[in-house]
């Protein structure tokens, strides 16, 4: 068995605790916050305290808190020798002070605290100094998802990084196709076949291999009609900035 | 029994001749190509012709041809006051020549031709001078799927320009995750949860409530990380220019 402390009550926190909470093989020991816990923790009967100075022995505290926290919080902790991971993407794991074992147990996800998700499927990327302290973040992984992934900091980074580009930006092109259909009363659902086949193709086919559009096939005429129709100058620089982009793919292919 | 003839023979009339070869109440009379067809019709047991004067009698001819050649094919049909419709987003129905009646009947779908895809629920966008031809382009929709919808050719424009963002550059964001990843060897599978999780989340928020990550959170230590890390001058512009489109997202609305 596994005991295990999370620090922190946020989004991710949330749905950490909410997994392993029900997971076997993982006894959530404590949950500790600054604050009062939402009203989401409401079905984790785990004890809470709001000092880390009362911070219970466990096998593995989980530091989930803001990026800018984290390392504010491992310092504060008063206790040393024991193994510390955050599920932080963009902080490295040497950020974490030495005093205790340190590692990382990132889970690659979008959590938004009203929308349930399950872990299963969701890739967990850890990273530990100690051999021990990685196989049992692999056993933690294991007790909540199918998907871990060993990747050191630098490779965490990347992940972060392209997680702004395949969730928060291709989220952000959703927006705007709402707000275009929206003011000619088109109804966002008529988008939802071909937002949802854009993805499946990646099944078959490469990104690069499923790309269609006026800039594959370096259609001016239509680019230039597109561009015409868009009001919004940031939008249209979008457009013209993703389109040189394409054309910059497929030009080098080409040559 | 509506009668059919598919002018073209590219993908997108390719996916509309395999979907109404098979759907009841729909008779597939001919396919006009100018070349002889891929070996991707083999299964598709309708007479073919190369030559435009050689065009049978039917209720319905559809031009599926690229968009710059829609009018020229339109106009060398040698027939007039017969339905013709094309199934192109860009293209005015009024850009059709008065000779014949005129429609158009537009799939939102992205089509590759290696990958089958089931129009059962894809949007069909119809329109048309005639109320007759316009039942009947409901009809011919209702035969191949359960989605229809009657929009003009000015929102209809708007579709297309949507669909760019929503398939064309979601897509290419795939391809920058990949590139990304590949350099730092990590497998694009890992990616795949993330990227449908963000779709997914809008079945229950509106993508402006569904947005997380560092723009959003004006986090800009985070930001200047992240454009650390991109050495390819396209991508950082890219990154800055939808990090700029998100914050000036919210920060109209917290106005």
């Amino acid at each position: 068995m596994i005991t295990v402390t999370i620090i922190g009550a946020g989004n991710v926190a949330l749905h950490l605790c909410k997994a392993l909470y029900k997971s076997e093989g993982v006894y959530l020991n404590q949950i500790y916050s600054r604050s009062p816990l939402s009203h989401h923790f409401k079905n984790i009967q785990v004890p809470v305290t709001h000092s880390l100075e009362e911070l219970k022995p466990s096998d593995v505290y989980i530091i989930s808190v803001s990026d800018a926290a984290v390392t504010s919080v491992a310092q504060q902790l008063p206790f040393d020798n024991r193994l510390v991971v955050h599920t932080t993407g963009s902080v490295g794991m040497t950020e974490l002070p030495e005093k205790n074992r340190r590692g990382v147990w990132y889970p690659l996800q979008t959590f938004s605290k009203d929308k349930n998700v399950s872990l299963e499927h969701i890739p967990f990327c850890i990273e530990a100094e100690d051999a021990g302290d990685l196989e049992l973040l692999h056993l933690l992984s294991n007790a909540v998802s199918t998907k871990v992934y060993e990747m050191n900091s630098e490779q965490r980074q990347t992940l972060h990084l392209s997680a702004v580009f395949v969730s928060n930006f291709v989220n952000h092109l959703y927006q705007i196709t709402k707000e275009i259909g929206d003011a000619k009363n088109i109804p966002f659902e008529v988008f939802q076949p071909l937002m949802h086949e854009t993805l499946d193709k990646l099944q078959y086919l490469s990104p690069t291999e499923a790309q269609t559009g006026p800039a594959r096939r370096n259609d001016q005429e239509t680019i230039l009609k597109h561009l015409s129709l868009l009001n919004n100058d940031l939008y249209k620089n979008i457009y013209q900035l993703l389109t040189t982009s394409i054309r910059n793919t497929y030009e080098r292919e080409e040559l």
